[in-house]
């Protein structure tokens, strides 16, 4: 750590709201889609974690700052750079931006969850490729 | 049969799009809060029949036409009408009107189906209850 | 016409709801992004067609049917080919598979609108794309 | 200030992901549905206001812990406190609670632009009511 991950992802008209910018809540299903694609990345499969060891992963706080607006059409990358990992927790850094322009800029903690919700610590060999 | 139930609901910015009216897929979720209350009035618990028997509604076929737009802030009304029952399908009317007038009318087939995905009959006391 | 036009996408968290599932209303967003994609490929910016004729496109129409669902993880192809155009519609099947089975399937009708919101002939230059 | 305004919302399967549980980007929907309230019941229009001052709302930073899940069917109540007000600037505290308990919890701080974007003041009529 820290590597970062990027995704690219097109603005759709689902994504925007009538002011004509993206709708403030829908960064945060675009930061999703680039936690996701880092998982991937580090060979994690979500739904075997799931169904093997009882494990997923959920948002227990974020912090956002809303820099500038993205538009329809717009092409934007999420970058997705872990920052510390603990016990149970896992703190990144997930940014938003166009053509190097930072729009969107998060914190987020997530905390590994067993099936019936309590916190449980992170698989061994998840710590190990955060490390 | 038939009898409407009707459901108010309020039009916020997360259903608008950049066109400055409510996105086309979000009469779906309109539809849908009008399903999910339309069964609670019938006295039906959705999660007790998941629990219970292993049967979970779902949309098999749609059709739906767009007559005038929703904007910001409108009081709508989603009227839900069944119209026929069989085996395991369930067919249902649902229109969504403001202040009377007509903006979206669809027609919706529902099927019951098992949780490994199967159509399955629909339970009796569900059929007594839609006739 | 008909060139089929095919966009690739992945099925995230947003997606799906409790039922584990491909909520049914996203299927609408998956062929709006196929809708985009496929004016983009003909060479129509949406962006200007608006700023300089003030022409949206809108759904007039839909029937869709739902054969078999999309879960997490899932990567879909939408299938968007042109069948008909006349004066002020188009018609269109849009098709979402995935690894060729076919899972959900739509017959939609777009018109063209003023910024008032009424329907007006396509712009010849569309036309003539579209033929 | 501060008077909290409190707004009841149902929990539909739109707001639930894949886990079983409300999917985390769609309690800023909720919030966004108390915030447009809380307008409405200090009698501020914010159709009227876009329309004759150039002047909307958006979100700058947010802060936000999940604390517990709401799940589908939930009666949720969502609180907004106005904390503070500055020139172009509110500090809003929103919470979402089901029966008393607390689930998720943010602090959001708004500005107000013009249509091009920029900072302005809050109408003088608005720093009225919100004092």
């Amino acid at each position: 750590m820290p590597i970062t991950h990027r995704l690219s992802l097109r603005v759709y008209y689902e994504d925007t709201d009538l002011s004509g910018i993206v709708y403030y809540a829908n960064y945060l299903k675009f930061i999703e889609r680039g936690r996701t694609e880092w998982v991937r990345d580090l060979d994690i499969d979500q739904v075997l974690l799931k169904a093997e060891e009882g494990v997923v992963f959920a948002v227990r706080r974020l912090e956002a700052d809303y820099l500038a607006p993205a538009r329809f059409d717009d092409e934007l990358t999420v970058e997705t750079t872990p920052e510390s990992v603990s016990g149970a927790r896992i703190n990144l850094r997930q940014d938003v931006l166009r053509a190097g322009e930072l729009l969107f800029s998060a914190q987020v903690t997530l905390v590994a969850l067993s099936e019936t919700g309590h916190p449980v610590r992170l698989p061994a060999k998840i710590r190990l490729k955060l490390h």
